[in-house]
């Protein structure tokens, strides 16, 4: 068995200890500066105080002071931060980084320097080329459930067929089943949007209970499911103009994970603070300093929009949920939501 | 404006009336023998009572003795029977179809003669030719929504653009967004399909509830999003095999109804029953009467998938969450998802 290093011990990060713990593997699990109290926690009472679960024995907790020497005699490093993390997580990696030590990460978004959009693994391989071929994690995997040992699937997707396969195989588990692709951009930019797309969604709840309605069989589920059906018509293109392939917006990374921050996390939420017809700041208010990474990849699509729209490679319209959510959540516009113009229709 | 009529005055059928009503139609809702207390009802105090709704004075309902006469006059036909009504159907519109009339229905289901699958429109043409290019509407629905005018979006899919054209037109309301596709058998396959994944995706919920979990943002939400990504999979494959297109199955007709299947419908309960570990015969007694419309369309794919593979079309195994549905709800054995053989998957 082997020995894994986890940068990043806020929710997701510590959950994936749980499946490698179980595996059999020793896990070391590294704070950032920002998570100290996690890790004097676990230290001292041996729970993980978001999770509210003790941690396996095979788990150590680690202060971010110890980060470089703890990593450094890894056999594999999975990178556990949020989306915010990432930079400081190169910093912690570019002296450590070796070539025979794959790098995995549960850590979403997108890199658009008004040129190129990049994947988080394409741009850890470009930040440290010894790291080879970076590999993402995607698929429906809410946290508290991982780490309370719900079953799931994931995508193993990296540029390394040999990498991909060593990581799956690595960190299998009874109730965690990885599987290998090479399709990094489809995976990785659908599970950035994802978080966008939930929102989008959830503002038919808001809708409802705008309305008056009150959670049931009878609510605005047909306008959800009709927007989730669009979501994923637009992750499809979206991911094939960024290269990948469109089937990979049907699967786990796309339509799974989609679904699954739906029915929980904290953008739905949000979403639905929006449909009940909050103002962006109320809306932002409400979630109490919750992350919100749906803002972040709409104020990095929007861009990547305009740059598509003023080369000519785009018409404006083309994605008319996308800028809807944009217009709401970074511009305050009220919902309201244009399914006639879904599904490529314009109707007479 | 039209008149048009509506054979089969259950939910969908009457549902789909109030978006035609809405839109300026005369709508002629004629009843079967099994809905003469539904037309009695209407006719007595102009309330639907599956709909628990007061009908707009532009639908009159009609008894199944007068079907000829009502249907003989009307510009649009629409089927809005069970599938098990459909031979009745044909039997009622046989000696009145015309060409110039368009058929559209909301049936759903498959036929399978052992040696080719059909959709339930070609196989009303083939009954009755004069009915030349029938159209189906697929897409998230649950008619009690659908009634209330929350919004929704669906596919008109048939085999002649114009026809599709035309009966998108006519049947566009405010909240009722149709898209013409040609993608016949894509549309068809995927809304008979749903019914039979929806049951299995709610496996994941009746298993939480076995392990004494309640409902809540922690559950097996990421377990039923795995199997929500590996049956969009499944219809893709059945799709394409059946000469569908296969992203036919991330949109509406697919992921989109699926969605609401699970969120909403009785197939969802039926699978929950069987999740928590009561027999199939149990779970059947516990669903009280209801029409399973997901046992029809098990038993059809059992054979279908049977007769593949004999014709060396297909390998056992390459459905695995068909072949456990067809287990669990046809053979009585116990709910145990196989994951680990998800998505092409064949863990070491």
């Amino acid at each position: 068995m082997a020995t894994i290093g986890i940068l990043g011990a806020g929710m997701m990060g510590s959950a994936l200890a749980f499946p490698l713990a179980d595996r059999g593997h020793a896990v070391r699990l590294v704070g950032t500066p920002l998570d100290q109290a996690i890790v004097d926690e676990v230290r001292q009472r041996g729970v993980h105080p978001k999770l509210t679960l003790a941690l396996p024995p095979a788990i150590t907790a680690h202060p971010h002071g110890d980060a470089a020497a703890v990593l450094a005699g890894v056999d594999l490093i999975a990178l556990g931060v949020s989306s915010a993390g990432f930079d400081y997580a190169c910093d912690v990696l570019a002296p450590i980084a070796r070539a025979d030590v794959p790098v995995f990460m549960i850590t979403k978004g997108l890199a658009f320097d008004g040129e190129a959009v990049r994947t988080l693994p394409d741009l850890l391989h470009q930040r440290i080329p010894r790291i080879a071929a970076p590999v993402g994690i995607a698929g429906p995997c809410i946290a508290g459930e991982l780490a309370r040992r719900v079953p799931t699937c994931v995508v193993v997707a990296g540029r390394d067929g040999a990498t991909n396969a060593r990581i799956a195989d690595l960190i299998r588990a009874d109730y965690y089943h990885p599987f290998p692709t090479d399709d990094v951009v489809g995976a990785e930019v659908c599970a950035a949007l994802k978080n966008a797309y939930a929102m989008g969604i959830a503002f038919a709840v808001g809708l409802h209970e705008k309305r008056g309605g009150a959670p049931g069989s009878i609510a605005m589920h047909n306008l959800e499911s009709a927007c989730f059906a669009q979501a994923v018509l637009e992750m499809r293109a979206i991911v094939a103009r960024l290269g990948g392939r469109a089937e990979t917006a049907a699967g786990l990374a796309g339509a799974g994970d989609l679904d699954v921050t739906t029915n929980g996390g904290r953008t739905g939420r949000f979403g639905r603070f929006l449909g009940m017809g909050l103002t962006r700041d109320e809306a932002v208010a409400a979630m109490e300093g919750a992350t919100l990474e749906c803002l972040e990849i709409l104020a990095v699509m929007r861009r990547v929009e305009g740059a598509w729209i003023a080369r000519g490679e785009a018409r404006a319209g083309e994605l008319p949920l996308l800028d809807h959510m944009i217009a709401v959540a970074l511009d305050g516009a009220p919902v309201d939501l244009p399914i006639g113009r879904f599904f490529g229709g314009a109707p007479a």
